[in-house]
């Protein structure tokens, strides 16, 4: 028995190692591989080398993610604008400086609550509930009213003045049968930007929104809501899926639920803010910017770990990589921590027209702010001639060790949307996102949800890209 | 303000939305796109509309890790065939059996233990310890040894003679580096697997090895070990990276570092254990089959969740989505529940020689044995035909919408291994592997550490390509 044995382990130790090489991506030739690609092998890897061997990225998260939430204009905030900046006087960069930006500030106030009360079925029955950012509040008693259900907007247009008086309950779950969970997310994000204003002028008292994510769970995702100036403006909330399925299956027996729905949130005095800024200043063409970034603010329900913590530190050690591999930039490659993506996109906004950019000539920009996960793509070349994403996708091969497989048209992010009216070229190094609803806007994003590995992948794909179009140029 | 804020946050929402639209992969055409292709997209949506509204594999999956490890010839394990069997039954399957095999049964014993002792430095001090798989045990008061580090086999025939009478301490690190995460595994496994033969040749009285993971932590990962006949068998045991990192900084500064390790394990008699069977008979050409597989024992410390829980789970979803869906193949696609991967390969070499193979030709085989992590290429063709990688890669724009942009040459793993005597074309869905070392073969590998839908686009990836086989052939 232990020789036939021991001759099987042999055997499949052997066919285990063959199976594993016979997985090695390494023989496979990208479709389009140019004569750059080999030139700067050595820094590519110089770059993977370095970012893999530790886990900075993750390091700097977790002092940015111990200070707490980073709701714009709260105290929080401004800590981590004097943390970032200090992390970039730490990496030596150059020109770490501050860019003025007004901002508004909301805050959630006390504990808010939801409950079912009076059902003939269940009684009373409290939910898991948050205000949406920028929602007004309610009474200091609380709103009460009966609740209808819909699924849209449009399921909204046809009930008409029948809302008035009730609290809308907008239960469009996202798609899980969409592979692409960001197009899902596209879709049923509708009724918490929208939702609110189209209700209230049908007469509604306020609106419960089911939390964008595909987990059944306790946990409620806020996010931004949108009113109209002519309109007016109601309390907006959004519950948990478990809740909201609970709801829904409730009013489907009994006509009379009602909820009662109390928010204590408030809009103050606007604040000054910053963007936090620092660089390597190209050698050759110092005026041409690379610039990366993320943005600093989180909403306030957790320390945004991966939105958008992970985007600024994935920003700031590229940097730190293309510093510590000795690589010299021709163009200037800058970092930018944006405040206030979350709640009014200011920081963009400012940062475009900050005088500082007459002298500029942004020819690239990037954005993370998909969070922290594998990355699995680069999406290039918005904004662009289709030649220049040929270009850029000529690049592909040296991205195949980090598993980055394939280069696709396409880049851009809120932050820095406005630089397009520059003719800046977008480009998005883009990570698997099934995981990032589940903690998106929630409790639930917190620094033990980003995998460090997962997070440097990211730095070093970011670092190794700005690198390549600094040299090389557009 | 309000106003002008209002027009950014409306700019905001907007370009938001665009940058999303832009992310869309939905306008990527591949380059070889074949006519079966569209023939067989509604099929595609319909198994990945049914796979990703529910979380199946993971409900399976939490009823198998439930039953607690699954060590060959364990209870546990037994009880997992019953379970497995049951949920065949439960899907309708055809021909629900088991094939036996016979397995050998290794136990870990009452807890190990292993410490640093009477160092001058540090006095004494205990380590996270566990055997490897298949080690013999000390004697019952431990060996006590002085230690000497090795990095590499190599490493070890420099010392010779000098390591008789000590306790050989295996530290090469899986290279961080490395992009792929299996290639670093492969290097760093030898020291795990030959380690222990190779020492007790040079009078070594034990090893040592570091855990095979990335992170650094206090869980220790087993594995199996393999002695040669010939050759004296020493005990065998894994610590954790972080005891690692100690007592390799420890024995640079203090040459008279000794350790003292105890491992209570026994090999006990042989059991008679199976594989479990099931299928879905094909209409047309039902003796030519199609087979998914994933193999049900785990080493002893979890549950084996991802390894190989996972590949289990993922076979019986497949062909639950096939029957859902409506589907009819015209090949048979077999499930099967592979005995005894890790202790041995034995199921795998008893299935292909199991008398009803006479009357079967197996065109093609998938095991997934690499966790239940996204999925994001598909390794074909492995034993087949340059042309029959072709065809499948013909398919490669129906596995798009699931996130996976890629098919290369490969595919394989263990207990399909023996069916390539038989000229059966292998293939794997291949899952990202950047968390899978953190967790295999530790106590770590537990249900928390798999992602519903990461796990079920596996299962529809699995059934989709089993069934363009059965019925496209190859």
């Amino acid at each position: 028995m232990t020789k036939s044995r021991k001759h099987i382990r042999i055997l499949t130790v052997a066919s285990s190692l063959a199976a594993l090489l016979a997985l090695l991506p390494a023989a496979r030739l990208p479709a389009q591989s140019s004569a750059a690609s080999s030139l700067y092998a050595d820094a590519a890897e110089k770059l993977r080398r370095l970012g893999l061997q530790d886990e900075r990225a993750y390091d700097l998260l977790r002092d940015l993610t111990a200070l707490g939430p980073r709701l714009t204009g709260s105290p929080q905030a401004a800590a981590a604008v004097t943390l970032t900046a200090q992390m970039m006087q730490d990496l030596e960069l150059d020109d770490v400086h501050y860019e003025t930006v007004t901002v508004s500030r909301w805050v959630r106030g006390e504990a808010e609550s939801a409950s079912i009360v009076g059902s003939s079925l269940v009684g009373d029955r409290p939910m898991s509930v948050c205000a949406l950012g920028g929602s007004v509040p309610t009474s200091e008693v609380g709103v009460t009213a009966p609740v209808v259900e819909v699924k849209s907007l449009q399921d909204l247009a046809k009930l008409g003045a029948q809302v008035k008086g009730k609290i809308v309950f907008f239960n469009r779950a996202m798609d899980r049968s969409q592979g692409d969970v960001f197009a899902a997310y596209g879709v049923a994000a509708e009724q918490r930007v929208r939702g609110a204003a189209d209700a209230a002028k049908l007469g509604a008292v306020a609106v419960l929104i089911r939390s964008l994510t595909l987990r059944i769970d306790d946990h409620p995702h806020t996010g931004a809501v949108e009113y109209e100036s002519q309109a007016p403006k109601i309390p907006a909330a959004a519950i948990s899926t478990r809740d909201a399925e609970f709801l829904s299956a409730l009013v489907r027996r009994d006509q009379n639920v009602r909820v009662r729905l109390q928010l204590n949130s408030r809009t103050l005095a606007p604040v000054t803010s910053v963007n936090v800024v620092g660089q390597i200043t190209g050698t050759a063409i110092p005026n041409e910017v690379v610039l990366v970034g993320g943005h600093l603010d989180s909403w306030d329900l957790s320390p945004g770990a991966h939105d958008d913590g992970a985007g600024c530190v994935i920003a700031l050690e590229a940097l730190r990589l293309i510093k510590d591999a000795g690589l010299k930039p021709r163009r200037t490659i800058r970092a930018v921590m944006f405040m206030d993506e979350e709640n009014g996109g200011t920081g963009g906004a400012f940062y475009v027209k900050d005088p500082r950019r007459k002298t500029e000539r942004h020819i690239f920009a990037m954005e993370s702010d998909r969070g922290g996960f594998l990355p699995i793509l680069v999406a290039a070349g918005q904004n662009g001639q289709p030649r220049v994403f040929e270009k850029i996708r000529g690049w592909e091969s040296l991205f195949l060790p980090l598993g980055i497989r394939e280069f696709i048209r396409g880049g851009g992010a809120v932050d820095i949307g406005p630089l397009s009216t520059q003719g800046t070229v977008f480009a998005s190094v883009v990570p698997d996102s099934q995981r990032y609803f589940d903690v998106h806007h929630s409790a639930l994003d917190v620094l033990a949800a980003v995998h460090p590995r997962e997070l440097e992948l990211n730095a070093v794909a970011t670092a190794l890209l700005a690198y390549l179009v600094s040299q090389e140029g557009l």
